[in-house]
């Protein structure tokens, strides 16, 4: 298909699928004739896989760029590419102070070893999950840090759900883009449901505070 | 004490102090003197809610003044309060085809349906889980969605834990708020126990890929 199609079916605009283009995101297409380029389904594909990262994941470019040129490695690994996903979407900015991160480090470890969990030191979720605990702890949500076995549980069924998912691929480069989106999209998802969740329970519990 | 020592204590730059100030997020000082204004251990309290909303949860200012808001109405309420800290989230700025989100609503209803959940049109999670599914679905991760009704049961399992939690408080201002941080940064802290619980279940399952 000519560039006009490929902006109108995926919904990206011609200026931006040549940005792509130019950042190695996206394949050239195929020179047709002088003045022709012809692209074709993968392209296609490829396009709603950046926008999915973009719109929806809300990845940064840069993260997205990362993502996808493991995807085209001779050897994708599913861990760096998701790694490269989660890299891109922290946001921890800001510093507790370094009492209470120590504290909440320990609080991790002890849950680690609660559930039988011996992750990787370079897992990026341990980072996140020390910072985001020490800043519920700086706010005076103990009774929250003092739940996180039992979240730990409750993401443990989330993940078994996941691997589950990941086990039916076959082809490597397809496992790999299947749990960067089931990580990335999987986390607005998962997100989502809670809320609907929250509100089921809530009114199972209460009448509601308005 | 001064507004040096609240910025010392906080980590927020004066400056910004002010700024918040300015835009009615932090009260105003009291003045103890022609050229001296002090400020409150509540001051340090809600700089660090505003800082842990924006720096770990990632939400932009407009939010966190619609979230400030409402935990200051005079009868706050913890629903609305969730859904402006959720719509600041909702990074929804792409669109799948009218046709695949229908269809994911379909599946959403169905999904409601299986968990006898029946929650209010304006819950935030609705819009946002329909287009991440439609985008799965265009993205080829059927499987993905066909698993929704899983995903569903372990939020309802985390959605139990976050109002077990809330019920624990009995102000309502302090629920607003454990409400809105338990989303917010709770988010967070799930998403990072997933990605730490995968690899423990990945690792279970296989002997990884590199």
């Amino acid at each position: 298909m000519r560039i006009g199609e490929l902006s109108r079916r995926s919904g990206v605009s011609v200026p931006t699928i040549k940005y792509y283009v130019r950042e190695k995101m996206l394949p050239e297409g195929e020179r047709t004739a002088a003045n022709q380029v012809s692209y074709s389904e993968e392209h296609l594909r490829r396009l709603r896989l950046i926008r999915g990262l973009i719109d929806v994941g809300g990845l940064p470019v840069p993260a997205v760029r990362e993502v996808l040129a493991e995807i085209d490695a001779p050897e994708p690994s599913t861990h760096r590419a998701v790694a490269a996903a989660h890299r891109g979407l922290t946001v921890l900015t800001g510093e507790s102070t370094d009492q209470l991160r120590e504290e909440a480090r320990r609080t991790v470890e002890s849950v680690f070893a609660e559930r039988g969990w011996s992750p990787g030191e370079d897992n990026p979720g341990i980072p996140a999950l020390v910072e985001a605990l020490a800043r519920m702890r700086l706010l005076g949500q103990d009774s929250f840090v003092d739940c996180v076995s039992r979240y730990a549980e409750a993401a443990e069924a989330i993940a078994e759900i996941d691997i589950d998912l990941l086990s039916r691929r076959t082809n490597v480069a397809d496992a790999v883009e299947n749990a960067v989106l089931g990580t990335v999209l999987g986390d607005v998802v998962i997100a989502a449901l809670r809320r609907i969740a929250q509100e089921q329970v809530f009114n199972r519990h209460t009448e509601g505070d308005g």
